[in-house]
């Protein structure tokens, strides 16, 4: 497992950044591929959305249980979207704006600059719509989330 | 990065195996997390679906164009979901069932027995929910997309 790129934003600092795409309404970030890979990136450009599987690079510790940022309880790692997992994988759904060669542009782009990224795949709702879900803890509405920003807490 | 845990599925062959969690319907699997992991489930059973992060086992290759299951044509790797990707990771949304101690059980499971897995994350629709979304080649139904069975293009 080794990065295909790194992608580019604004956020230069965990703090102040967006905690998910929702939180990052229309910031505009840039992913570099490595040029051996740009033949992979054929017909991507017709996709709305794709995922984004990337590394918590600054995460340099594995905890089992966190205080999410949209939570005051302890939970379990994998009932979170912590950096802190035991493998550092991080998952970002973002809308495609524009392919150029090995340079994609997405908005609504939620991870610090020149995080490592593993793999993008494309949004097929086909596949990926769910119709209805429960989310456990997780009670806040897109508007919470999207207010909300990071902190140092995951780093390290 | 290393398996956190291993999927057990009915499915022992690629051939006539579900491409998708939504043709994998009503199919149980259970996920056996390794024990040191377990006080990392915590919460997670108050979740209705997951994301299961894996690794495409049988696939000891890379190719940067393929034909998808759902195509005729040659399509960028990553305007697929083809096992063949640089980095071999797979990506599922499933339905969870139950957790006991570190064996999840989860419903319309697609990947193969004995896949190795990296990550789980919650599925929380006010991060995940996509209102609208176009999906490039991909045209077919989520009924076409049931249907449709695996076989042997993706191994080796």
């Amino acid at each position: 497992m080794k990065p295909i790129g790194i992608i580019h934003t604004p956020f230069t600092s965990l703090e102040d950044m967006p905690i998910q795409p929702k939180g990052a309404g229309e910031e505009l970030g840039t992913i570099e591929i490595e040029k051996q890979y740009t033949a992979g990136l054929a017909d991507l450009d017709e996709f709305s959305h794709v995922y984004l599987l990337y590394q918590f690079h600054m995460a340099k510790r594995t905890a089992l249980e966190v205080v999410p940022f949209m939570d005051t309880n302890k939970r379990g790692i994998y009932a979170t979207r912590s950096p802190l997992r035991p493998n550092h994988i991080g998952l970002s759904i973002v809308r495609l704006t524009d392919i150029k060669e090995n340079i994609i542009t997405v908005r609504g782009i939620d991870v610090l600059d020149g995080t490592p990224i593993f793999d993008i795949k494309p949004y097929i709702a086909a596949f990926d719509s769910v119709a209805e879900s429960s989310s456990g803890w997780m009670q806040a509405s897109e508007k919470e989330v999207a207010a909300k920003r990071s902190d140092h807490r995951f780093v390290g």
